[in-house]
C-alpha cells in the first residue's frame, strides 16, 4: 500500500529560504514562540503523525465509509483512535488563542499542519478543519459566555464543530435560507429546518458537536439581510465543561458521494432544537463570512495536497514500472523494458504534477503571511490592520481557491494517467485521489463563484482594477531585479510582459462591463485562470531566484534540489504558462456568444 | 431519475445534411438496404430501446455492480433482460456479414447504434462491443471452420466474445506477454497464464463466451514477434451450435474500479485451457491490430456519449434550478431567483459540453464514412482498397480516440460543475458519468500512446508529414470555398491560418526529431491536442456552412436548430479553439526541459 511522505525539504525551503518566515514571525506577537527550532520540531512531529497514523487510514477509510445507525454516525475503523491521538497531541490547539487553552502560535502554522494532514488523508482532516471554522466564528462573534462555554472544549478537540449553511433549495444563494429560529422566553431560540451537505454533521470522534447554523428570525427581512447565526450544540453544555441534555438536532441521512467517503456528509434535521444567537440579529451572513478568506485558503489546500500525494505515488510507479523503450535509445538494456520515467510524455505528466504541487504550496505560503497579519489584527482588536490584510488576502483567496483546486484536480487525473489502466483500479489509491479531489472546485464557493468574486467584486467593483495594479506592481519590481542573471532573465522578461497584459485585460474588461454587465460573468472564469497562471509564474520565479543564489553561493550538499527548482521553473514557463494566452483570448470574447441563444434552442432531441 | 433522449435531430442533420450518407451508402454494396427510410427507422427504433431499456439501468447498474460467486459472474439486475431484448432485436447482427446471419448493413450503422447505446449506458454497451471485436478478428483471420463454428452464435448474440491482451506485467508493451500455449497432438493448444483487465471476461448474459487470447508458443521469439492469437471458448462448442464441455478458463476475481461497475472487468485464469490458433504463428499482434482503427473509433464514442449525456442532464438542471440574479438584471422577477441558465458562466460550461458533444459526433460520422470503405475492402477481399482507407482512417483514429476522450472527460466534469455540490452526490448520476468516462483515456491505448501513434508513426515515420499535408489540403479547400459568406468568413480565415500552422509545426518537429528522438515523445501530446482542436474546427465549419445554407434557402421550421449550430460554431472558434495556440507553443518547447533532471532529483521528501 502506498504511503505519504511529508515534503519537509520543500516546506523548509519555502519557509526559510524563499519567504523568510523567521523574520516574519519575529514581527508577530504570536510569533514569539515560533522560533526556527520549534517550527522545525512541530513540522517534523506533524509529518510523522501524518505519515504513520493518517496515511495508512486513507484507503481503508474510503473502502469502509461512514455509517448511520440508530441516528448516530460512526466513522471508519481507526478514525477514533487517530482522532484521539490528534487531540491528545494538542494539534487542534496549535494556532488557537492562549486564553481558551490554545498554544497561540501563528495562523500560518495551522495551515502548514492542515496541508500535511490534508495531503495524507483529506477526508480525516475535514473533521478538525470544520471545527476550526466554528471556533473562529465563536471567537469573533460570540459573547464572553459563549466563548467560555464552547472554546475550551473545542480547542482541546474534545468537542467538534460544523458550519450549517446549505439547504435543499439553496447553496450559493443563501438568501433563500428557510430554517426558522423562534425566540423563547429564556432568551434562547428553537430552530426548525433541514440543512444538507453538512460536513462532520454527526460522528463518533468527540463527545459533543457544536453546530453554527444560519436561520431566519420571525419577520426577518427577505433575502440575505434577514439571516442570523446561531449556536446549536448536539448536547446542551452540562456542568464542569461536560455535556448535558441531548438537543433536537439529528442526522437524517448520510449523502452518498463520489468521494471523501470517510468524511460524514450529513442531512441535518433541526426539530425545534435549542440554539443561541451569535452576533447581531440579521447579520448572520456577514458574521459567517468574516473568516471566509482563511476558510478558502483551507480549501485551496485541497488543490495542493492531492497534487503532492498523486505526484509522490505516480513518481514511485514511474520509476518502478517498465514499459517499452525510450525513444532516444535503451536506458536499461539489461531489463525487459525501460522504466516509465524515461519516456518524455510520462515526464511531462509528472512535471505538471510537480509544478502544480510545489507552485501551489508556494502560493499558499505566500498568502499565509498575510493571513498571520490579518488574524493578529482580529486578535488584537485592531480593525484597521485586520481589514487591510483581509483586503490583500481577499484578492488572492479566490485565485488560490479557484485556480489551485482546478489544477489540483488536473494533477490528480494525471496521476491516474501515469498508472495507465492500473490507475483506474481502486487498490492503488490513484482514482480515490481523483474522486476525493473532485469536491474541491464545488464546495466553499464553486470555481465560477470564486471567479465572480475575483473579477466582479475584488477587481472591478471594490478597486476599479486597483487590486491588479497593486499586485502586478510588486511582481514587476521583483522581475526587474532579476533581469541581469542570464538564467532568470527569460522568465523575468516573460513575467514583466504578463504584468502589463494583466492590467490591460483588466481595463478592457472594465470598459466592456460598463456597456454589458454579462461580461463580468462571461469573462470571470478565464480571468481567474489567467490570474492564477501569472501568479504561479511569479511564485516560481521567486523560487528560481533563491535556487540560483544558493547554487552560486554554496549549499552544494543539496545541489540537486536547487537544480530541480530551476528545471521545474523552466518547465512551468515553457509548457504550462502558455495556457494563460488562451484564457486571455477567451476572456475578451463578447458575452454575446454565450447569451445569444434562446434557452429553448440549446438542444433538439426530436 | 434522469433519462437519456436520443439526439436524432442532430444525427440526421449530420447524416443527411452535412455528410451525405444517402449518397455515400449508394456507393456501397452493403448500402443497398440502407435506404434513408430504413436508416431512419433503425435509428428511431434503436433510440427508443436506448431510452426505454438501457437508460433506466444506468444508475442502478452502478449501484449494484457485478458479483462473482462460485466462479461465475452475474451482472446487475435487469441486465439479462435488457441483453435478451438486444439480442432478440437483432442489434448485434446489424453490420455483421450476411453469410453468418448478419444483416450486412454498413459498418457506420453499427457505430451510430453504438453511440446511442454507449450514451444511454456505457457499461452495458461494453458487453456487445467486446463481442464485435472478437467477431471481427475471427472474420478476418479465422479458418472457415472457425468462422462456421463461432460467427453465427456471436452474430445472433447468443454467445459473447472478449479480447484477452493485458497481463499483470504489461498492458501497452505486449511484447512482455507470458501466457503459454502448448501444442497438443490433436492440433489444439493448452493455454496457461493470467490475463487482467478483461472486459466481459465472464458474465451471465450469454450461454458461452469466446476469448481471443494473446499467448506464446514454445520457443517463440522474444518480444512482439513471438506472440500468437488463440480462440479459447468458455465452453467448448457442442453439437448443433450448442455448448459442450466447460473449458479450463475461469474468472479469478473482479477488479474493483472507479467506474463502469456494471461492466465485469475480470482477472482471467487460463489453466491448461483448450484453444485453437487463429491466424499464422507468431503474428498474433498483427492480427489483433487489424481492426484496431474501428476499435479505437468505438472507444472514441466514449468521448462523445458522456459529453452528450452529461450535457442533457446539466441543461435540464440549469433550466430548473434557481440561484442568484443574472448580472444584466432580473430575468424571472416573479421567482425567488433566476435559473442557472441565465448566468453567462453556466452558459460557458453548457456550450463547452455542447460543442464537444456535437463537434465530437460530427468527427465520428466524418470518419465512419472512411470506415465503411475500409470494411468493404476487407469484406470483398480488396486489399488495396482496405489498406487505402485503413491509412486514411489511421491518421484520424488517434485524434478521435485521444482528443475526444480527453474532451469528453472535461465535458463530464463540467456537468458536475453545473450541478454544484449536487453534482457530487450519486443520485443525480453526474459524478457517475465522470467515473465511467475516466477509463476512456486509459484503455485501448492511453492518450500518450495515441499521441505517439499519431505523431511518431502516422505523421513522421510513415508519411514524413504527408498525412498532415493531405488532410490540411482538404480542409483549406473547404475553407476557401466559404470565404465569401460574411457569416462564415472569419472562421474560414482562421481555419486557413491553422492549416498553414499545422504543416509548419509538423516540419519543425520533423527537423527537431532528426537531432533528438525524445522530441517525438515530448511533443506528441500537444501535437495530438492541437490536431484535435483544428480538426474539430474544420468539422464545425462544415456544420456552419450547412446551417447558413439552410437558413438562406428554407427549412425555416427548424430555424432555431440552425441558429444554434451557428452560435455553437462561434462559441467554439472564440472560446475553445484558442487553446490550440497554447499546445502549439508547448510542443515546440525543447525536450530538454522534460529530460534534463536526474530521476533521483525529481523529489526530495527528507
Amino acid at each position: 500500500m502506498p504511503v505519504y511522505k511529508a515534503p519537509l525539504r520543500d516546506m523548509k525551503f519555502l519557509l526559510n529560504e524563499v519567504f523568510d518566515y523567521p523574520g516574519h514571525y519575529a514581527t508577530l506577537a504570536s510569533g514569539e514562540n515560533a522560533t526556527p527550532d520549534i517550527v522545525d520540531a512541530i513540522l517534523a512531529e506533524c509529518g510523522k503523525f501524518c505519515e504513520e497514523v493518517l496515511s495508512p487510514l486513507y484507503l481503508t477509510g474510503d473502502e469502509e465509509g461512514c455509517k448511520l445507525e440508530n441516528g448516530e454516525v460512526s466513522t471508519p475503523e481507526g478514525y477514533r483512535e487517530a482522532y484521539e491521538q490528534y487531540a491528545m497531541g494538542g494539534w487542534q490547539s496549535l494556532s488557537a488563542p492562549e486564553e481558551f487553552g490554545g498554544q497561540g502560535l501563528p495562523a500560518s502554522m495551522g495551515l502548514f499542519k492542515q496541508e500535511m494532514m490534508g495531503t495524507a488523508n483529506w477526508p480525516f482532516s475535514m473533521y478538525p478543519g470544520l471545527s476550526l471554522g466554528a471556533m473562529n466564528t465563536i471567537f469573533l462573534h460570540g459573547s464572553d459566555e459563549q466563548k467560555q462555554t464552547y472554546l475550551p472544549p473545542l480547542t482541546e478537540g474534545r468537542w467538534a464543530g460544523t458550519m450549517c449553511l446549505t439547504e435543499p433549495q439553496c447553496g450559493t444563494d443563501l438568501g433563500q435560507v428557510k430554517t426558522k429560529a423562534e425566540p423563547q422566553a429564556d432568551g434562547s431560540y428553537k430552530l426548525t429546518g433541514t440543512k444538507i451537505f453538512i460536513s462532520s454533521g454527526d460522528h463518533d470522534l468527540t463527545e459533543n458537536i457544536v453546530h453554527i447554523v444560519l436561520a431566519r428570525l420571525p419577520d426577518a427581512p427577505k433575502g440575505t439581510r434577514g439571516i442570523s447565526l446561531f449556536i446549536v450544540p448536539k448536547y446542551l453544555p452540562g456542568e464542569n465543561g461536560g455535556v448535558g441534555e441531548r438537543n433536537a438536532v439529528v442526522c437524517g441521512s448520510l449523502e452518498k458521494k463520489m468521494g471523501i467517503k470517510a468524511s460524514a456528509t450529513c442531512v441535518m434535521n433541526f426539530d425545534g432544537a435549542t440554539g443561541h444567537l451569535i452576533g447581531p440579529e440579521n447579520e448572520g451572513l456577514n458574521c459567517m463570512f468574516t473568516f471566509m478568506n482563511t476558510a478558502r485558503i483551507g480549501t485551496a489546500i485541497q488543490g495542493v495536497g492531492p497534487a503532492e500525494l498523486s505526484y509522490q505515488w505516480a513518481l514511485a510507479y514511474a520509476k518502478d514500472r517498465r514499459s517499452m523503450r525510450a525513444l532516444s535509445g535503451k536506458k536499461e538494456p539489461e531489463q525487459v523494458a525501460d522504466s516509465l520515467i524515461h519516456h518524455a510524455d510520462v515526464r511531462r505528466m509528472l512535471l505538471t504534477q510537480k509544478a502544480i504541487a510545489e507552485g501551489g504550496r508556494a502560493m499558499l505560503y505566500y498568502a499565509a503571511r498575510l493571513a498571520d497579519h490579518m488574524v493578529e489584527g482580529f486578535t488584537e482588536g485592531d480593525e484597521q490592520k485586520a481589514e487591510k490584510y483581509d483586503d490583500k488576502l481577499g484578492f488572492l483567496t479566490p485565485i488560490l481557491k479557484g485556480f489551485l483546486t482546478e489544477l489540483g484536480y488536473e494533477a490528480a487525473n494525471l496521476g491516474v494517467q501515469v498508472f495507465g489502466g492500473h490507475g483506474y483500479i481502486r487498490e492503488h489509491g490513484m482514482e480515490q485521489i481523483v474522486r476525493d479531489t473532485r469536491i474541491a472546485t464545488l464546495y466553499e464557493g464553486t470555481t465560477g463563484i470564486q471567479a465572480l468574486d475575483l473579477l466582479g467584486r475584488k477587481v472591478l467593483l471594490m478597486t476599479q482594477g486597483g487590486a491588479v495594479r497593486e499586485f502586478t506592481f510588486k511582481i514587476a519590481n521583483f522581475a526587474r531585479k532579476h533581469l541581469t542573471d542570464k538564467r532568470l532573465r527569460p522568465w523575468a522578461l516573460e513575467l514583466l510582459k504578463l504584468t502589463g497584459q494583466w492590467n490591460l485585460l483588466t481595463v478592457r474588461l472594465m470598459l466592456a462591463a460598463r456597456k454589458d454587465r454579462d461580461v463580468v460573468s462571461s469573462a470571470a472564469y478565464d480571468f481567474l485562470m489567467y490570474s492564477g497562471y501569472v501568479t504561479m509564474a511569479y511564485i516560481w520565479l521567486r523560487q528560481a531566484a533563491v535556487a540560483v543564489d544558493k547554487l552560486d553561493h554554496g549549499g552544494a550538499d543539496s545541489e540537486g534540489f536547487y537544480q530541480a527548482k530551476l528545471a521545474t521553473t523552466e518547465f512551468y514557463f515553457e509548457r504550462l504558462l502558455p495556457r494563460a494566452q488562451s484564457h486571455a483570448s477567451s476572456m475578451l470574447s463578447p458575452s454575446k456568444n454565450l447569451m445569444q441563444l434562446d434557452a429553448d434552442d440549446l438542444a433538439f432531441t426530436g
